[in-house]
């Protein structure tokens, strides 16, 4: 089938999700989750034959990454019953004014319309994002990479079989045939059928997106994230932090990939975070950090000298850009110009630092002594997440249910006229 | 100075505006407002040195759009002074919540950075656009056309001087040089430069900007506005509404260009709408509304056959497009397949096709039992209005302050980490 007919169908699926109510969509996700773990068998012979091909084509993390397992599959239909779980943004009136004339004015959350998703590997993506359109209202066509192509196609044959038991459209959840880079254009200029597209992927997708899309789009999950250690921190704190936000996951966005250190501090402060993040790391056995770092920094503690990109990379990797700043100017004036608008971080000991480290920067999350780690819709408390939005406009951080819908005025009155 | 040039002052004034409080902005706002009285001189010269070059080039219609007086330099003024009495929308705590591991997320609002405008030729458009976006905490880059150039560079050159008398950045207000098309292709793809694109215009630049855009864009203004009449309706309102909706401001975009009717009722109520619009306007000396017919609507009133695009068409003039359905749902998928997403509305007896009616159509305001002219800024309680949003993303309907920001998460721990 053409992505053409696919937009078309997923389209026609609109009304009847527009008009379906909380019980129905649920009902729907429990059903998608039934069909999913029901369809099992054939879930993993297509995973196999997926990881079979990929082998020798792409890195065994990525691999890894591929691959379904029988308990991946439970965990995945657990994560819909979840979204089944969470209250329903469609309908809610997000604010409520009766005017002078007697008009009620209510803003209303409505759905989206159609959400296309491209995306890579994960074959857990198509699940979580099939359930959190259908939650919110929206028909999704997702576009995954070919080297999980059967994957994808296996689960959504599934999810498709549960909404046709709960009396939804199976248009409602759609897979685009061609993994070729037409599909994508296709999706990206979607005129008239696609309602938002999302990005997950790296840089050069999210470029992609940036320069072709005529639809509505979200970027999403690029992060350069800054710690910047104030003279006036808690350097217990601050190595607390900067282990974890670097260490913990290095290959998700949220991690850390640039330490900025006040240079009051950064003879007595710098030797403790190379004992920490080389020392220690290599005496038990772990994988030491690659530490790149600025000429007044590598004048303190060994190191290797940072390129002139290394500020300005996503390294998802154990390896960390290290600044010695004079000001906590200084600091916002870097991250003003290097970071993408994922996370920062400030670790300090005064509010007034604090409060101008929180006015001054621009990201979708600052953070004032705790990790970057956080920025996560499960640690914010939304339940769920479809991504993390580095832009401005619509959406911004971690995206639930919420952000993943629209809103219409619905004005009741008895004859007003203007 | 080059569009470019231009653009990075604007971008340069981020930080100041960043950083300027609620009374230095509303300062600057009064300052402004001052500076616009004073200059009030030089902005009659150059705005009859850009009138008399327009006499014959565009219509007397448009003309007197651009003309300004000194009553109308006033009454812009004032309107940067209400600007300046409006709640600030920055820095507004939107949600707030405390996590288990203590830490307190704030979601608050933040301004966008740099708002590009891209307007016609209504002067009052340059002190309005600059007024909201000096209150929202942005900076504007104005592109106006080039028959208001002059007026709209002695507003600007007030407006900077107010600005620089109240100590913030006079590059917080823009004027771009360059009136061809080649500058509003550079604030188009002015990714890294402008935040916010905001075309105001016709269907025109509309389609170039969504075909065009690289930076983040608002579609604005375009309405083919529907009133459906159901076969309940009290007929003397449904009358009422009609005659509002079309006649009041033929021009404006939340104008009625479409009525539809449901059969049972259109042999009794058409006649009374054709004597509304058309006899009794031309009795009373007004210019009667053209009516143009569906074939059944044909068949009970005189009007001129509805051609092929008459259902398609914003008209901005006395001429509305009529139809007869059979049935809500007619009505319902005759504005999915036809309106631009702006305004509708119902007249109906019934609590069933009222809630019907809202829950299906799916346009920025949908309206029972009142005009759809409400839709508007001033008339929602906003205050203000940068324009109407028809577009899903970010904001739909009424642009007020709050809509000219987003939002960033501020996330205070005491040294948590995941």
């Amino acid at each position: 089938m053409t992505t053409h007919e696919i937009l078309a169908r997923a389209k026609a699926a609109k009304p009847a999700l527009r008009l379906a109510n909380t019980t129905t969509k649920n009902n729907a996700l429990q059903a998608m989750a039934d069909a999913l773990v029901a369809a099992t068998a054939d879930i993993l012979a297509a995973n196999e034959a997926d990881c079979a091909r990929a082998k020798g084509v792409i890195s065994d993390v990525m691999i890894d990454r591929l691959l379904l397992t029988e308990s991946r599959i439970e965990a995945m239909a657990a994560g819909m019953r979840d979204v089944a779980n969470l209250p329903d943004p469609v309908g809610q009136v997000l604010s409520r004014v009766q005017r002078p004339n007697g008009m009620v004015i209510e803003k209303t959350a409505v759905l989206m319309g159609v959400i296309a998703i491209i995306y890579e590997s994960r074959p857990n993506v198509t699940s979580d994002a099939a359930a959190l359109c259908v939650k919110s209202g929206s028909a999704c066509v997702l576009r995954c990479g070919k080297e999980a192509w059967q994957s994808a196609n296996a689960i959504v044959n599934a999810l498709r079989k549960g909404l046709a038991a709960a009396g939804l459209p199976e248009n409602a959840v759609n897979l685009v045939e061609d993994t070729t880079r037409a599909s994508s254009m296709e999706l990206m200029t979607a005129v008239g059928y696609v309602d938002l597209l999302i990005p997950r992927g790296g840089a050069g997708l999210i470029r992609a997106c940036v320069e072709n899309a005529t639809v509505p789009c979200i970027q999403t999950g690029t992060g350069i994230c800054h710690v910047y250690v104030d003279s006036t921190a808690d350097q217990a704190m601050a190595l607390d932090i900067i282990n974890n936000a670097k260490t913990s996951r290095p290959s998700v966005c949220n991690a850390e990939e640039v330490l900025l250190v006040h240079s009051a501090i950064a003879n007595e402060f710098l030797p403790k975070v190379q004992q920490l993040l080389v020392g220690d790391r290599a005496a038990s056995g772990k994988q030491p950090v690659q530490l790149r770092l600025c000429p007044r920094a590598a004048a303190i503690i060994p190191g290797v000298p940072a390129g002139e990109n290394d500020f300005d990379t996503e390294f998802l990797d154990y390896i960390l850009a290290v600044k010695v700043v004079d000001s906590l100017d200084e600091a916002t004036a870097h991250i003003a110009a290097h970071s993408t608008g994922h996370s920062e971080a400030i670790v300090t000991g005064t509010d007034a630092a604090a409060a101008h480290f929180t006015a001054a920067v621009d990201s979708a999350a600052v953070y004032v002594n705790c990790s970057t780690r956080f920025t996560d819709g499960g640690e914010f408390g939304l339940g769920c997440e479809m991504g993390i939005s580095t832009q401005k406009l619509h959406a911004r951080g971690p995206m639930g249910l919420a952000e993943l819908c629209s809103y219409k005025y619905i004005v009741r009155g008895h004859g007003q006229v203007r």
